[in-house]
């Protein structure tokens, strides 16, 4: 199970192997996602061209799949990377961003969830809508988004999927369907930050390269960005702040860190 | 007509209503645009798949087309998606980003042009290639570029497209072809910053989402962005700096800060 | 040959002239490197559309072509932007970004590279994996990158390509296949921020646009980025102020601060 030590033990992992991992992400976040992973010990790259994403996947410790922002060619890239990381044994991680809001990010999502992905991280919405789309028990996104709703949401779509699958919000949940882990850790301007969650779910992806537990791993993703998140938000006047001192607490975040401020439950 | 009280009243909307901003930009200024929308109190998305671009537009409640980083298919899906804006009379604007550089540009513009924008945004060159293009009496770029010439060109273009046309600069012109609207923000150095007059597209866009006067609208999103940006410009040594302070001004902006430094003419 | 004062003059014709610098680069990196080069004084542009790219390329002052985020469009895009370019006796600049890494990097690296580019920069793994795929008598990466071999493979990717080639690390090595200037200016903090290779080639292509001796135009963009890099970072506690401070100090820079600062070998 997740605790303090543990979680400092990804990190420690993960600057010590500073594993490479394959982005297939919008074009919003990739500046953030790959700074924040630069931060954090990893060694990022964003490939998504037919010719080479298949090669690439095989040759990189985790992949992370965000459908941000999509385009059919894209997708069939991301298809094709995930393939080839499945055919590897390769860890991969779902960001389903925006699912609910049109049918090709539903179509896109749904294809790709069922494609056993390592993990699955969204908020409350895109969570409760994609659990739906997969065939675990409710339809579209409910009107109602409250925490225990997108929750119940997070256990069936782990069971269906087989995905350990995380919840990001005010408190973060992480569950494979059975076992559950919360972080309540984090500050709420992060949400007037661009791509916060996309950064979560790649951090995710960094720890699964280094860590067989996924729950574990997903746990120690969210704390990394949570932990960094409130120490940013307690020196920065604004969002634009915010982002910069975050990258700067990715960078500085130790295991003494990590003990003082985790927040499980 | 626009004043500080008035314009104060378009800010406090979008923070109350959050509404949802589909922007088809640059890949250069996607983030910086992002995190302005949120920094301002909208809720942006990028969205740009054909698959998905007319259905997500008719869900949105200001649209933003901006021309900086094209292609064919990205031409295509500009069009769909102000189809489906102006079928459900979501208001839209559009940044013809480098218009007079290229034909393919030239070409673009002109047909966007002509789709009814509820307003246009662009510098002193852009304004007057555009209203040129649009056949609004001068052809091409005036070699001599002064903010006279630019006023006169964005009247023309005002009356031929119906649109309301700001012309950004040192001082900002903001006309509906009849009335006008001068605003004396900002700061030298934003024009060291990329993507400042892209952003102000957006502030635009969130502006009309929210406010049905148009001409007000414009000067909203104009003075928004002009006063944070000379508020960031004065804590910051270099345009780095003033990127981020930007942001942290735009969250930060209230009514007696507008108030207190709105230079309307 | 390169010295404090001739860079400062490069620097000093960037500001006096405001060359057109016209990227095709890869999406991680589009603002960063936009944000430098105004910062040095450039003015940016990125246009890849098959459309417009040569007519761009041709009304520019050099072209910048990094192939870090890779597509079949893209990649026809930028040989005809080269095309374009070398028609006119415009320079251009090559950042094989990930040569090596898969096939399609290497034919697209090895084709560009056929081109005549006037200047190409990566680091010790593309600079070797590149001057074994020109033919230039090494094959692959190998799997020991001391700067000795990278220094020995950059003089002969330089003969084999007529290109001046920048194999940029701790130190950086700058040659034309016989000459060969040394600049160890930078900080290791550098190498946590996203891109900064992909800066330097940009800074690279604007000193190209004001300086004809190439070797001087290398040297001088390579000195640009190490000395506003270790300024930035010497007040930077991680990755994400350095690349605000490194962007502050660009714009700051002047010909005092380079003479004292420069350390070329």
């Amino acid at each position: 199970m997740a605790d303090a030590a543990r979680i400092a033990g990804v990190l420690a992992a993960i600057r010590g192997r500073r594993p490479l991992i394959h982005n297939i992400t919008n074009y919003v976040v990739m500046n953030n996602t790959a700074n924040a992973l630069l931060a954090v010990g990893a060694s990022p790259a964003m490939v998504h061209a037919a010719e080479e994403v298949a090669e690439f996947a095989a040759i990189s410790s985790a992949l992370v799949v965000n459908i941000g922002t999509l385009s059919a060619p894209w997708v069939a890239s991301m298809k094709a990377a995930v393939e080839a990381a499945a055919a590897r044994g390769i860890p991969w991680a779902l960001d389903p961003v925006g699912v609910g809001a049109t049918r090709f990010r539903d179509q896109t999502a749904a294809d790709l969830a069922r494609r056993k992905p390592s993990a699955i991280r969204g908020n409350a919405s895109e969570i409760m809508a994609l659990a739906g789309l997969a065939g675990a028990g409710t339809r579209g996104v409910d009107s109602t988004q409250g925490s225990d709703a997108a929750l119940d949401a997070a256990r069936r779509l782990a069971r269906e999927t087989g995905a350990v699958v995380a919840v990001t919000g005010a408190v973060d949940h992480v569950t494979d369907g059975e076992a559950l882990v919360s972080i309540a850790n984090g500050h709420a301007m992060m949400a007037r930050v661009t791509g916060l969650g996309c950064t979560a779910t790649a951090l995710v992806g960094a720890a699964l390269a280094v860590e067989e537990d996924r729950l574990l791993a997903c746990a120690a993703g969210l704390a990394f960005l949570g932990i960094a998140g409130e120490i940013a938000a307690a020196r920065s006047p604004g969002p634009g702040s915010l982002q910069v001192h975050l990258l700067d607490a990715l960078h500085l975040l130790d295991g003494s860190e990590l003990s003082a401020r985790l927040r499980l439950e």
